[in-house]
Parts: C-alpha cells; structure tokens; sequence
C-alpha cells in the first residue's frame, strides 16, 4: 500500500518517433528544431565578424544538447552563462567547458561543488562582497583549483552587484592577494521592464551597458587588465557588439523565444504548447487543457493561439486556460491547437522533456535535464 | 560531447537523512510532518460523526503517500479526487483504490488510459457534455470496463460544468441508455476569491453549494437517484457537512497549507522553502536564492519569513527573491531562513521531492511521483 513507485510520468500512448503532431498527447512542450536552426544562424550571422561574442544562457534552455547546438553554429565565446551551480553541473556533464556563473556562490557546500566543477571546465563565478571572496579562495585552496572571479555590477535590476566603482577597486585588490582566485573581469545583467519602442530598447541597453564600461575604465587605470566585459541580454544582442569593450553577451530569450520579444525580428518563436479543447461552453468559448502548472507567468494578454489570431486570452486555472472571442470560434471539443508562449523560462523549467518537432514530426523526445536543479 | 546523460539532480553533500534543516541546501522544500499529521487530524475528527467525508484533492499533494496519510487518519470517503488520468495514474500506483476525476477527459487515448485504469482501482470521472459521454461509453465498452459518471455542475468558476438543469437531465438520460458507464452523481467546484470575512465564506460556500443541490433535486425527481454528490473545497469544510445532501467535499490546500487560508485555524502551514541569503546590499535590504521558478505564484505580500514579521517581500526574480524592512534586518549573507508560502499548489508540482522534517531534523527525502505529469 504505502509505495511511492513512480510509473513513466509520460505514457507513451502517441509518443513513437514519426508520430504526426496531431496525435500526440496534450499538454505538450513542443520544440520546432528548425526555428532553433533558424534562431542559432542569426546569431552566428550576427557575431561572425565582432570582437564582442555570444555565451548563450543556459537558464533558458536547461539541456546542454542545444546549448552546443549554438556554441557548434557559431558566433560564442564557445561557453554559456549557469544561473547556478547545479545548473552548471548538468552543463558540464553534458559536455559544456567553459561556464560563466552569474550569481553568487556564498555557502561552503555550493562552493565546494564549484571547485570540483572547476577540475572538469573553466569556471568563472560572479561576486560582489568582499567575504564571498575570502570564503572561495579558501575553500579553491583547500581543494587546490582555481576559480575565475567576475566582479557583478548593478546597473538596472537593483538586485545583486557592487553599486559604487570604490567597492569594485576593492575587490579587485583583494583578488589579487589571495591564492587560488584569479581576476577575469566584470558582468552586468540588465533586463528590459517594457518594450516601449525601439529607441526605447536601443537607449537602455547603451544607458545600461555604458554604466559597466566605466567600471571597466575605472578598474584598468588602476593597473588591472579586464579579459571579459560580460553585459547585456537578448535585448541588446545587436547592441552590445558596438560598444566596443564589451567582449560577451549573455542572451538567452533569443534561441526558443516568445511574444514578449516579437520586437525582434531575427528570431522567432521555437517553443509552442500543443493542447486539446476540452470545454465549449458556448460557441465564443472555448477551455484548453493546459493551465499555470505547465505554463507558468504566461497568464496575460500576449499568450496566443497559433492560426486564430482573432481568439484571446480569457483566464487560467492550474489545468485550463479560457479563451474567448466575439465571433464563434471554428474549432471544436477534441481539437487540438498550439499555443505560442509569451516567455519561456519558467515553461522550460515546468516540464521534463522536450517534444523536438521537424516538419510537424516528432523526431526525438530530449529530456531537460537541468529542469528543476533548484540547489 | 553530444551527451544529455544526468547527474543527480540532488547532490546529496548535506542531506543524509538525521541531517538538522539549517545545514540542508537550499532552495528546499521542506514538510513538516507533524504539521500534516495534525491537519489530517483535524479532518478525521471534523467528519467522524459526519454524513459528509472528505475526499482529498491529490493536485495539492502529487504523491500517494501523502494521500493515504489521510485516508489511514480517517474521516474521508477512502478515496481521493485526481486532477487528470495522469495524476490517477501515479495515485493508482502508488496504493489508492478510488478515485474520482475532477475534470472531462475527452480525447480518445486518455479515455483508453482511463479505461485501463479503472481495472485496477473505482474510476469515476465529471462530464459536461453528451458526445462525451458517448464516447466513453463507447470507448469502455470496447475495453470491457465499466466507468463511473458524475456530471459537473457550474456553480462559480465560469469555467467547465453544465450550466442549466435540463442539460444535466439530458446527460443523465443518455448514460442511462448506454453501456458500461454508470450513473454516480453530481459534482462542483468552487473558488473563494477573495476572504471577505467570516460571513462572505459562509455565504459563498451556502450559495455555491446550494446551486449544486438544485441540480441533485431536479434530477432525483425524474427517478435517478443520486449516490454521490462531490461539492466544496478547503475552505467550505465546515459548511459542507451541514448541508444535507453533500456527501463529499473535495478539500486539497488543507492539508499542506499558506497564507492564503490562514483565516482557517484548525490548520497550520506544514510544507516551508528553506533559503540562504546570497545578497544584502544595505542593512535593511536582503536578497534569497529562491525565485519563481521554484516558488510560483507567490510574489505577493503573503509570503513571509518565518519569524521575521516586519520583514516584507519586496520582489520577485527567476532565481531571486528580495525583502525589505524599514530597520536594519538582523541576519546576514549566508544565513538560512524559512519561508511561508501563500499556496502550496504550483509550488509543490515544481519540486521533484518534499524534505520531510520532523523536530527540524530530515527523517526522509519523499519524490513527488506526481510532479510533472501534465499529459
């Protein structure tokens, strides 16, 4: 009676490779491999001939087989950003070499597996606190690695960073006494709060980023060469590469996309939910069976129904989401239909395996697995 | 290099069980076993005398164990609800004979598995709709099962459910005339939106439910008797057994709690996100390494730190979260806080394990089979 004994989460009732998109089972996660394709030669294209060069996001993906999809098309630093160390674990285990941390790492256990990460990739970590920088050159001393230290500069989230260019000196000194840790740069995170035109974009990246160079100027007069200016998001990705100073992008959004990024018109989107309609209640309405559970923070009026533009966001549950339109809707209970999220990485994270869709086959089920890697 | 194989997602570096929760790692979710027990005792005791049971909601659980804690304490109708064949699946699994699911099923391969299912434990399932019905119907009789019917009943979420009477009627006729499906009874859900009060709760859990009971009248009077009638929630427990008639509530957040129910004092807050604190940028500003992706739907003002009163959400990131306060915070960079979740159910299907701490100390590392299993 009292056994937990899981069963496959995922019958595969419709799942065989070759099965046609209509036949699989609802809700899934499907991943258009060519739009990726497609996504990941824009910015091959875009970098070919820059200084300054793509480290893809891995947060936003959270399988290391597309991030080397991107660093094998080109135009990367041949790395990629981990918002975690357990992140960055499943990376390097998949095969990554060179990771960027962009967080703090602040207690010893975490700090531990970052040393013995250290032995298998170049790994670098961000840092804004004197202490934190102590506590890794002691531990990477004790288990005799090194680790890269990125000093993290605020600049527009008001979250984690040093705030004044003094700290950041200080830092830096610091760094350069201490064994085992070794000075490579600074990062800086920025987000874009609302699209508000594209002067609106272009001016808050060059705001953003301009703030972090001067940290840059700053630290370099004072005898410390930078090696990596790691700045900007999918926002900027063609921003930053004139800037000159900055070495490295950190975009994520672009590879798999959402409507919340439709600006951008070099990339589009891969990731769509397939769902069913399994409630009509009247001929404007219809329920899909999918809801917040496996499409979190996508509640609002930028989820969309692909081929029925006309038909839009009502309401979601954990396991329905209600849509409406004022005219009746042409498709009935049992049809299934793909919905176009407004923002992937929190869906990403949702969901255990990928759908890789080509020509609207299924040609291969791609586990994620740096979903849920919470510590 | 092409090579998804995963590692632990949990590296184990402090989690053995008889490990004390301050040196677990976090973000973790933590569940307090005492707690829950005396929750599940508060329903056994509310229903023992009681026409009305309780007939758990698995949503809010996502594991059998859990589930049969509360059937073994008694006062329920030994039986749970399941959100989806899926859900049923892992339940069924995992040792429950009964359950009702609480929403259509209507595509032919999850009917299939739904079938398949009912020959190892009481399937019933909610319809709104004839063609439904007849495909049951025609799907059970294939497969030589038998299906229990409810008919959901719309009375306040605008979301599945038969609006009028006369289409109950209609549905219950045409399950008469078919084979190998049979007739339970009626079935409502309902939300509170908003706690207004006492009398609001009361009030709105009457009107909802006395919708429910119209229908089970109309229908008894055209000589279908009606054994089950499946109404309420979490926060109509005390109502519903006073409603004659009602002889199952479909309770699911008493069991692990949130903030959001704390208007209901016969049950605590059992399951808690243990988080270090990776940033405190000045002395009344703190920043946790806990975000949205492992704590959804819950940057509002309910989330709170456990014995920390004044110290208020601020903002919500991916993998952040801050608080503020307006004097200086006493805890610092690398010190482990708890925090109370307003609502427990999109947390816990984004964890893939409950740490179930009893006198703060891990007793056992419980896989949440449930999570996940959207299609």
């Amino acid at each position: 009676m009292n056994n937990d004994s899981s069963i496959s989460k995922y019958t595969k009732t419709s799942s065989d490779l070759g099965t046609k998109v209509e036949k699989l089972p609802t809700p899934s996660l499907l991943l258009d491999i060519e739009i990726v394709r497609s996504n990941y030669a824009s910015i091959a294209k875009k970098y070919k001939n820059t200084a300054c060069k793509m480290r893809q996001h891995g947060k936003n993906l959270k399988t290391p087989k597309l991030a080397l999809m991107q660093i094998e098309a080109g135009g990367t630093v041949n790395g990629i950003c981990s918002a975690k160390v357990s992140e960055a674990e499943v990376m390097v285990s998949g095969g990554i070499k060179d990771i960027l941390i962009t967080n703090q790492i602040v207690t010893p256990d975490k700090i531990k597996r970052m040393c013995k990460l250290s032995k298998l990739a170049d790994i670098k970590v961000c840092v804004d606190n004197l202490e934190n920088v102590r506590l890794i050159s002691e531990i990477a001393s004790t288990l005799d690695t090194t680790i890269g230290i990125l000093i993290e500069i605020e600049t527009n989230m008001k979250r984690a960073g040093v705030r004044t260019i003094e700290y950041a000196i200080n830092i830096v000194k610091l760094i350069d006494t201490l064994p085992n840790i070794q000075f490579r740069g600074i990062m800086s995170h920025q987000a874009l709060y609302k699209y508000q035109g594209e002067k609106h974009r272009k001016d808050t990246a060059k705001n953003t980023i301009s703030k972090c160079l001067e940290f840059k100027k700053a630290i370099e007069s004072e005898g410390f060469p930078i090696e990596i200016v790691s700045s900007g998001e999918t926002f900027t990705y063609d921003v930053s590469p004139k800037m000159p100073g900055v070495t490295e992008v950190e975009g994520g959004t672009y590879a798999l996309m959402g409507t919340v990024y439709s600006f951008l018109k070099d990339f589009e989107v891969a990731n769509k939910l397939l769902t069913t309609i399994i409630n009509k209640p009247d001929p404007q309405t219809i329920v899909c069976d999918i809801g917040y559970l496996s499409m979190p923070r996508a509640g609002d009026e930028l989820l969309q129904i692909e081929n029925l533009p006309n038909v839009k966001f009502q309401d979601m549950y954990k396991y329905h989401t209600v849509f409406t339109s004022s005219s009746e809707i042409p498709i009935n209970i049992g049809a299934k239909v793909k919905l176009i999220p407004n923002y992937q990485d929190p869906l990403i994270d949702s969901w255990d395996e990928f759908f890789i869709i080509e020509n609207d086959i299924l040609i291969e089920i791609l586990p994620i697995t740096g979903r849920g890697t919470f510590h």
